[in-house]
């Protein structure tokens, strides 16, 4: 094992106190999760190609084919299918479902967290394997509206357990650009193709995307009336009469005013100042057909979303049943990359550890090993000392691993357990049947930058 | 997506329910881990191969490589390593260690809990994608021999948490074999070869391990003693006389016998019952070199190791420094592929989902989902019907969800909410700002066959 140790690009790992934070914040999205209904399910980390192709757009692109290094050409093993990663949990979700639909309870409401990989260029906030956490709620045959309102508010409720700083769920519907598209006198046929011009606003600016739709086959007045579509951005309802003073009317774009009014409802309601109708939000994905989704941080917004989704209506489907969902995934690679190196999340220690118990000589360790369980029993995490070294070498060890508490054995018969807050130096007498550390102590915490000053 | 949808065999999935129950497991065996003192990383998911060739035995017929379907050919992604995914956490481990030793303090206590794939056949027990849960103790330059005796008791200390049935962990020392081996007389270069032979005896049986022996060029009594030597198994340390009654002594046996007499002896005291010293346990992989560790269900021994590992000193190893370790593995897959089926494992109910409020109309939604949140602020998990169908058909989506709970909104104003458990068909008054469910229902539990007939 000479080889040169490198990172690998795109591959991002933490180092144990990163991972605590990440895992804290997994613990916190989970909690949420379940707290509003959703079962988790895993899923294999390979599909079939044929499946995952076409699927995202150009994702395409983005696939890693795995295959075995050394097959054997004589056979038992030639598999016919050919197999590669995931780049995404809601493909592998679909083909779940459509798998399952027999076991299953509809609608079904799922949580998955699992890494994904794509082949695309590392660059800041994109990487070759991450995070995802995701929700989704499916039906079979017709999945009622009031889902697509539901999910940003799951969201909300989610990261109002984390400390990452403001953030805003921007939400548009699918149904508004198409309709008014369609009213300006685009064909069908044209929509997908304005959609993703318009889509790269944020990237080529208002000038680039006139010029694309011109070339594109688009009138002036047509250019001019999709970006100001895609300008219109309200924390209330005001957006709806803000694209009827553009003066167009179709029946599609009618239908997702009044959907979108409605998510935008609930979330004055139960997550006020949260959500914001961005007309410009239109998804990359095809498969998205209703309200869709996308979450900036506040001040941040060039680092781009960091929590996606959408509703889909075809994306489940054998040929004899349909499945359409609502889903909403959090880029939690793509989150803890932002937040971690900037210091603005952390936890109040960087391991589990509360108490390293002292160890006076080698030949003590079998009762340090009593002692660790009799405290593990009530929940504390307790690690004995690596070697009978002096103790200042073995506070060191502690105080280097951030482990707040050192327990002191007794040195002679009928003496006295103590333990030690090796932060404050305070020293007291200790009952190893009955102590415990204070609350905030027991565990790690996960705090903000502005809880972290405490 | 008109494909057929079939599973892919050794690709295993769990049902959500099932999923329930590794979550549980999964939980439990992190919480034990990190209550030892152990904190958790995950490497990425891919390795270079030639990190990966060799360090498995004949791992590398197993390994998968990974490319990107639709490499650029004009560049800028001209990756120079080739890439697969890792066989197993040990490997990645080591690489992650000698790439960060600069930021990690020693001795180094980690748990990773993540899939690994290995290309191989799949059968009953052998997946091509599993989960591991794994421990190990690293240290820079010298690794204190206690640890290799705390490894089995976490374990032990894991799986008294988990309603597994009876299980007996095997351990051996390799130095027991390799010093015993030299003194009949086999050269240095012949101990791996031989070692190989006898650790097949489950599979091949005393005439087979004989017959290899004599054909590698073993004399009738050196393989006669290598089977005796293999045929010693002990509860206590008569092991030691056992082997001593075989006549043979060398340096090396000595300093095994010596090991291996303190690893029992720190099972006897902590884990009572558990330890067996069994001298045929070898372990596959070649990079151990004193204490190995094999784990069986009593009863099931056939079924093979659930939980394995050793000691290995130059694993991790760049040229400059050496890493010696420790570390053992629960297949929490291989675990629960056996449990689950037979139904030796299960939780309370198959779904996080406390409680279900019924919805009278759908204009009440608003209410409902406020109330929700009221439910959800006291940690009680809690979801609003999919749709306001007559009270009998909410009831019966609340059971085949597994939710205990229906909580039912007034219908008239001024009038008491009521919650009804329809597991007795019970329906009390409750108010939505202090009820509590019993504690025993607040979330589901993980309980074995004897405890689900309560």
């Amino acid at each position: 094992m000479s080889q040169k140790i490198a990172p690998l690009s795109g591959f991002p790992e933490w180092l144990p106190g990163e991972r605590l934070v990440e895992q804290q914040v997994l613990d916190i999205i989970r909690e949420t999760f379940e707290l509003h209904g959703f079962v988790n399910i895993e899923t294999r980390a390979v599909e079939p190609v044929d499946r995952l192709l076409g699927k995202g757009g150009d994702a395409d692109k983005e696939i890693y084919g795995i295959s075995r290094l050394a097959a054997e050409p004589d056979g038992g093993d030639r598999s016919q299918v050919a197999l590669g990663l995931h780049f995404d949990l809601t493909v592998p979700f679909a083909r779940y479902v459509l798998e399952n639909a027999g076991k299953l309870t509809f609608p079904f409401r799922r949580y998955q967290i699992q890494r994904v990989w794509r082949g695309e260029r590392p660059q800041e906030g994109r990487y070759r394997e991450f995070t995802q956490a995701d929700i989704d709620i499916i039906s079979a045959g017709e999945l009622p509206f009031h889902y697509e309102a539901e999910v940003p508010l799951v969201i909300a409720d989610t990261f109002s357990r984390l400390p990452i700083g403001p953030y805003r769920i921007q939400v548009n519907n699918r149904k508004i650009p198409e309709g008014f598209y369609l009213g300006i006198g685009f064909s069908p046929e044209q929509i997908a193709g304005v959609l993703r011009i318009v889509d790269k606003l944020d990237k080529i600016g208002v000038e680039g995307v006139a010029q694309a739709l011109l070339e594109a086959g688009a009138s002036l007045e047509q250019a001019e009336k999709c970006l100001a579509l895609a300008n219109i951005s309200a924390k209330d309802l005001s957006f709806v009469d803000q694209v009827r003073d553009l003066g167009i009317s179709h029946e599609t774009l009618e239908s997702g005013l009044a959907e979108l009014s409605a998510v935008m409802q609930a979330g004055i309601a139960h997550a006020p100042g949260i959500l914001v109708a961005d007309l410009r939000v239109a998804r990359g994905l095809d498969y998205y057909t209703g309200t869709v989704y996308e979450t900036q941080l506040v001040g941040q917004e060039s680092y781009g979303s960091v929590c996606s989704g959408g509703r889909y209506d075809s994306l489940a489907s054998d040929g004899r049943a349909t499945y359409p969902g609502v889903g909403i995934s959090i880029g939690v690679t793509r989150l803890l990359a932002r937040l971690l190196p900037a210091g603005a999340i952390g936890t109040t220690r960087p391991t589990p550890t509360c108490v390293l118990i002292a160890l006076g000589a080698e030949q003590d360790r079998a009762q340090a090993s009593s002692l660790a369980a009799a405290l593990r029993s009530r929940g504390i995490a307790t690690e004995v000392a690596p070697t009978a070294a002096k103790f200042g070498k073995q506070i060191r060890y502690a105080d280097r691993r951030g482990i707040p508490y050192v327990w002191f054995p007794p040195t002679e018969p009928d003496a006295a357990h103590s333990v030690k807050d090796i932060r404050s130096g305070e020293q007291v007498d200790a009952d190893p049947g009955h102590w415990l550390p204070p609350a905030d102590d027991l565990h790690p915490r996960l705090v903000g930058p502005v809880d972290s000053a405490q």
